[in-house]
């Protein structure tokens, strides 16, 4: 029988100001990736977080961005791989203090945003932060895009690794997503991303915006935590892959 | 034989500002507390700092602050209890990230600054800070002024405490440290100061500036870890305690 | 004839996080306070509320801070004078910036939250505050809480002033607003709150809790800019004042 | 007869951290950029620095950076246009705010770092800058590295614009600087570095590491504030400008 895992970005309120439909999704996820301070998340976010995920049984991932609040850690900074891994530490332990002093069990790591970008391309990257990950707690599961230089740094020092899929962006004939700079890059059809999702769960493939079909590994799957559909998407997304028999459980079932 | 913990702040430094002798005052001490990033100490000067501190063998405490790094930490802010078990949680959890990737292990918790100040008159935010620590770990030390309330909010929740006190500062009847706004609020003659702290030790008693000797708990001396005569008073303390027969040791052995 | 000022606090965002209904609410208002970056309010942020205030022909005034973006300015902290001096003088400048840049005109500067709060009563904060306005540029407008040190600080130093009154909130004998702490600090009923503002600007005089009549300054009142009832609050208060004959102009005018 | 201007990164503490020797190269050069709190800079330090570049009767320039404080500003981040735009408007109205409560003049504004390195390559980078310095004050001089797209930009939009030369760097056969990660992009022997000066002031030329003369403009030389050999280069090269009659002017005289 088949198995994916579904993450949501979490915990990215900050201060008065809130965001996401947290309490909402949970019930159709199995693992959460919770903000860390830098880029959103502050510590009440974060202890609020932990204990509503703990509440829900579902799996918790640390989300360690770039140190850029006011840009939300989506702009590319041109960090070296020893500030990479120093911040994925710093973030990683910090939520680890709130798992900790919650009585949980911290699941797995995925960088956020930016650093989630340039570390899928970077070999140097993604040496960095697996070996943060690693030495924090080599227990630790690292997500990454599929395919993606994260998850090969992550195999390659003996981390657990989970290749993500995207449900609402097409792929390249290389396996790469389709730059959000590009007209086709995102599927705006629901029915569309649901059968991507079920045919990359069931049979390791995608039809790449070129129009073959190319290999993909899909342990996890990334659904939106706002915007107009987010809940009914992932509604809708469990439910068909329940349907088609697939297990749908945290990575670290 | 009588025993006594010689602590400093360190890591203090924020990305290219320096601050404090660290290396030079490591051989003197026993226990270092490590900014985490809230008044000072960005993660790679956490990292470094770790690394040194086990090079030395020094009991590795986290020092957690304000979220004012303009301010050093140093202006109270009316934050409640549990905004106070928030960013300790926080940021015992970030050093500790830096503390287990380098294989060492977290000894003490010690607040930074007008946390420090605040937590040793407030009942409540004492309670807030020793739940966190607590939680976090049951079996860190929790370090506070000498007969304040947050050693007793520590000792009421069961964690183990070390009670701090002062070479370089006077004491009222009541055994509270005299305001620094009053003129004598410091001593600035090293021998005096010496001696205080010899006695503190030897015989748990202090003369208080208004002339009667009072009790008082010395578990641990904070040093400081700049200035001009800083490296000079931590080595000439070390010395004299140790020709007196007091054994120099973190608190946790 | 009287007249009076309705002002509200604005460009409470800050990256991608929302707040307020600034676009809705800003038909109804004569003078906006605009968040300068320490509190709220990033620089995009403020440069596109400085666009719409023009557009509306509404009063600018900065609203600057204390820098504590995750209590968004909410909290006490122990600032020095001269702290407090030099945190307006840079946010006034910075908001300045924009103004200066789209071709409009500063009219005002009103503190923010717990800065506000600390100077409605410190003498020598609002010392310090009233002279960072005074220097920055002598024909800004300060506002502050009716009655209040601040307002006797700018008028001391011979800035114009504009004294502040609440729709909703409560005062005692002593003129002071009742403490949040307090039972009956907050007016819930809507009529009430109007005819308390009529009669503040209209008559001078508002009832105590204590029930006596006591006099006060209405210059300015402050409306709220979120809250499920702020859009029909305003809507309903700048009616009744015109029906009332009351002049609903921006200070400046 | 030539001029030149000798320019100085200056008011780069922040909080209890300090940097740089501002007092004592103070007497040496003619223009100070000053720090306005992103990269580094707070606003205590801010009115320090321009008090103390008013008595100095130094011309003073905003140095906006990049919201990096732990990395000073000096890593690259991706930003729009629009970024650089609105984040240049606020840190030049936040400085003029205290060139104006303290009675000066603003002179100048030189972009920090990396935002510095980054304009001087794009186009659109430049002109957004270009734009925000004229839109707060068409008479601020814009200064960017010798023959730059951000020189280019402020001369397009109509800014007098300073061409900044480096006494310690090479050139390129087509007028950069070559990078630093080059083995020969320093000049370290200090008669080399004069001599280097003084032909671009004087002849308009500089030989490139590839040996051929290139033409170059000199209007201001960037001097460094920190270092062992600051105070002694800065002595020298004036005294030796002064020598070979070269004015050594503030760019606004």
């Amino acid at each position: 029988m088949h198995r994916v895992d579904l993450n949501c970005d979490m915990g990215e309120s900050f201060g008065v100001w809130k965001m996401g439909v947290d309490e909402q999704i949970l019930p159709y996820i199995t693992s959460a990736n919770l903000a860390c301070g830098f880029h959103a998340g502050d510590p009440a976010t974060m202890r609020k977080s932990v204990v509503r995920a703990l509440e829900h049984g579902i799996g918790i991932g640390a989300h360690p961005g770039l140190p850029d609040l006011a840009g939300f850690g989506r702009r590319n900074m041109d960090i070296t791989p020893r500030d990479a891994y120093d911040m994925v530490v710093y973030q990683i332990g910090a939520l680890y203090g709130f798992v900790r002093s919650e009585g949980g069990v911290l699941q797995h790591v995925k960088p956020h945003g930016a650093l989630y970008n340039m570390a899928a391309k970077s070999a140097r990257l993604s040496e960095a932060i697996a070996e943060a990950v690693y030495k924090v707690d080599p227990t630790l599961i690292l997500f990454g895009l599929s395919g993606s230089e994260l998850v090969k740094a992550g195999e390659a020092i003996g981390l657990r690794t989970a290749h993500e899929v995207f449900a609402d962006r097409t792929y390249q004939q290389d396996g790469t997503l389709t730059p959000r700079s590009q007209a086709d890059a995102l599927i705006t059809d629901e029915d569309t991303s649901v059968q991507q999702v079920l045919r990359m769960v069931k049979e390791g493939k995608v039809t790449s915006r070129q129009g073959a079909d190319i290999s993909i590994q899909a342990d996890t799957v990334c659904l939106h935590g706002d915007g107009a559909h987010a809940l009914e998407f992932a509604r809708k997304i469990r439910s068909l892959l329940e349907q088609s028999e697939v297990a749908v459980q945290a990575v670290s079932h």
